[in-house]
């Protein structure tokens, strides 16, 4: 089977829970005060969209990335990417979960340890979906480099290993959680950095 | 016609399905007690989220085989096409009934038994409409393997008896009902089982 | 400009207009009276969901038609096209309100011609898109067979004149109205009649 | 890599950025007093649908011409296109803001001045995209007008110095600023005005 179907498919769901992220954003109440306050005081709202956004758009990056090497998908791959796609659809839900406890003492760090065992278990399917691609070269394009298809073999591990950190990041300190896995965000998209790949 | 647009468009309708199962997973209350207990209280959002997303991911897995196999649409095949999506596209609502009544007593009976007539009826229109394109070959391609089409088309049938049995047991126990739901989804996605298909 | 990437947006549009309509279906209150009662006693949000899935349905089966006959596309049908489809993207507002308010005595009237009237904009809209392509076969692909295209430009016409008329039953019977309106979708889907194109 | 799944996934965001304005469109409550005269009574989520689903149109059909010029995506243009879509997924937001805030004397200009500035940085980014294709050629397609090519480059500046002009007349009038940028989208879409891509 070809992997244009599958990829339509993943980008379908990739773009609709990016743009669903925009749902969690709440319109102000008419009557509550300024609109200005209310607005700035949702500020992490902004943030967790921000975040949400740039992890997302990595994610898709990377899939695009990962998928122009492989040259067929079989059945197992396809239900592992279904799994993958679970997780990313989860975002949105955990990310307004972040957007409204964030700030709320006692709920702050369920808030920020469930958003970093998402991505974790995200981290996870991805891994899993591209070594049982990997594996032997079992689904990979004859005429892929094999230093590449390597590297991002490398690379992965450390990237469920970082989200699995900035999680327990959030058991100290739920705020400096998100500021990791934000500026995770930011470095990975850095040119030139090899093992910037790792946040994906 | 060819098959391409109508595969965009069915990849368009699974993708925001299986996206917007999301969105029934609802955000707690700032204020209704600690947020740790509140996410462990909405446990039956989080299956039900599981499931229909398994399902609507094995849906999808199915289709796109089906189509494989297909060379050509018809009016008649997109119009049961359209009443398939239908079916497809409310599994969203029927998930959130049972997230929201399967621990209500006097309800549960009645959200398991909407949530598998919902599956039946979507088993029997991707029945039919794999049937009309099968039926003495009309749409099928000229070099499909006639094994495999004889092979989709036996496993159809009890695809729709098993989604009609399921549905059968949510009148005795709506939980056990669900559970079978949920095995026959892993079930399926087990390798090399070739009834498995049925559970689509 | 090809075509493609055209209809990979609307495609896009109409399958998640269509799959937004699933979420003006309600799920109840949880302490609302009996689960089944509740279900029951909201069918306008079926049958809206019913009428406007199929007239979403044939619209894009009918878009996709008239594509089909398009060599090209300019930079006017593109925006006549975003006009289109922004009362289409309409539809699941219009459908709500049909579901909210057509039992609501006094307010029946003006639900069903709000929605007979955004039928018969997008009706208008998809005729003038047709118009502008096939007049003096601007954007007509060179091979396509003049009597299909002429047999779709005549064909419209009559669906904009249904449609308003089924909106003008609407001031004498609101669910007349309804009534008609899933009575043509029907109708438009049995094979082999060929003026009830006009339906789309 | 060549650009058609960066403008699948982009062309995903648009379309369900486009068709989720509709969400902001609120059904009007059943006992709230006459359907008509509340219909009525929201004319600010019609207007604000109206231009923000123009606009996201112009930078669909806008981006479509621009990708049309461009031979391959690398790292950076893809990160620069999801900051890019990071903004336009937000015009839903801050459309509903506009909607629900026009009218609320001592909020009308903190809801013009968010809108205006969403959509100066959405021009900002697109311009940083387009510059980045096109300096010294580096994505653009050998075969590529440079006429072209630099017709669209000296297009972009005014595009954003448009909309922050746009953006500093809410300071003094909130409807004047969404009047221009209505004005600017119908303008905009007049045939034959090269200048007049600017506003995209």
């Amino acid at each position: 089977v070809p992997t244009s179907r599958l990829e339509a498919f993943s980008d379908g769901v990739f773009a609709i829970a990016i743009t669903l992220l925009v749902l969690e954003v709440k319109v102000p109440a008419r009557h509550g005060g300024s609109l200005q306050d209310q607005l700035l005081h949702q500020w992490p709202s902004y943030l967790s969209y921000l975040i949400s956004f740039l992890i997302i758009g990595i994610i898709w990056v990377n899939h695009h990335a990962c998928l122009s090497h492989i040259d067929h998908v079989d059945r197992a791959f396809q239900f592992i990417n279904v799994g993958f796609l679970m997780a990313v659809a989860f975002i949105p839900f955990v990310s307004a979960i972040v957007s409204e406890f964030i700030e709320v003492p006692g709920d702050e760090r369920a808030a920020a340890v469930l958003y970093g065992t998402t991505l974790t278990i995200t981290a996870i399917f991805f891994n899993v979906l591209w070594q049982y691609a990997a594996r032997g070269r079992r689904l990979i394009r004859p005429d892929a480099d094999p230093r590449e298809v390597e590297g991002i073999t490398r690379s992965f591990w450390p990237g469920a290993f970082i989200y699995a950190s900035a999680t327990a990041v959030a058991l100290v300190s739920p705020i400096a959680s998100l500021a990791v896995l934000g500026g995770l965000a930011l470095f990975y998209m850095l040119p030139n950095r090899r093992w910037a790949r790792a946040a994906g």
